[in-house]
């Protein structure tokens, strides 16, 4: 569905700030009117969100402290990719760590734009079911802690403002849509 | 809630860069366990994002060039908030020069954390309904086309991946749990 009219084209690109987890890049960008805007973006090497369900179908969540919101918040597993990295790979690996628990049955829901406005972060998403137990070491900069909530219980976290990140509420209503919880 | 296992302490906070809608900060960060840690944060004024409904149920969508993503995404309306701004000010502007509307019936429906990992964005959702038509000025370096969808036609492009933008999906999830569509 390309449309003219909707096109930009980027002219030239500079990085400006090399980060932990992203860069800073600056473009020039000529518009469809041919006039010529400069904006700036934060490079991402892209995520992994996992929707963990257990067999008694509750959906296993973090609570982790964010130093950007400066307090924890109620999430599903999630990390960010090694560069190139295959996304499923990302996902197994963060749900080892994060709830110490791998899957037999992994189910893609497709991808998430967090933030497109400034941003070039994908999140691709995942249903993981049939948990096991796994022995596996979390990354230590990382205060997290495990919880298991009903589908119910969920619905509730989100309408009261206790389920606030974007990617969990979006990849949940995207397993809704998908008949999966 | 606090949970002092899951509560950090920022200790500094410097200004490395200053873009056009956002500014990268440093943050030295102590751990519970005392350890400290350096770690890049994006700091971003805030949005608002509305789901407009029209008299016949449609969802108001705007297709968008993004020149983070390299292409037009299908998203809600919504724009950033200038500094300090109330958002349903906010809100009220950018339906006015995104879709060209006014709405008398407003409703919150919370706030979304979109990238936390490293970014400090809190977006204001909203319900806009009882819309009219309203002339106004759109913001002529935004590339924009409106698009009124039905809500099983919204459902469907979540589905099939033609609506990939997470506030989207996360507000109109918002939105369903609230009993609005």
């Amino acid at each position: 569905m390309e449309n003219e009219a909707l096109t930009a084209v980027t002219l030239e690109s500079k990085l400006l700030l090399k980060a932990r987890v992203f860069e800073v890049h600056e473009k020039l960008i000529k518009l469809p009117s041919g006039s010529q805007v400069t904006r700036q973006m934060v490079a991402h090497p892209g995520a992994a969100v996992i929707l963990p369900l257990d067999s008694e179908e509750r959906v296993v969540m973090v609570r982790q402290y964010r130093f950007s919101a400066e307090k924890a918040l109620l999430e599903l597993p999630a990390g960010t990719l090694e560069i190139g990295e295959e996304p499923l790979i990302c996902a197994k690996r963060e749900l080892e760590e994060e709830v110490k628990c791998s899957a037999r049955d992994w189910q893609r829901l497709g991808i998430l734009f967090p933030a497109p406005g400034f941003c070039n972060e994908v999140q691709h998403c995942f249903m993981a079911r049939d948990l096991e137990p796994r022995a596996a070491e979390g990354d230590e900069d990382e205060l997290i802690e495990v919880e298991r909530l009903s589908v119910a219980q969920v619905e509730e976290a989100i309408r009261s403002g206790e389920l606030i990140d974007g990617k969990s509420v979006a990849c949940l209503f995207k397993a809704r849509l998908g008949g999966y919880i």
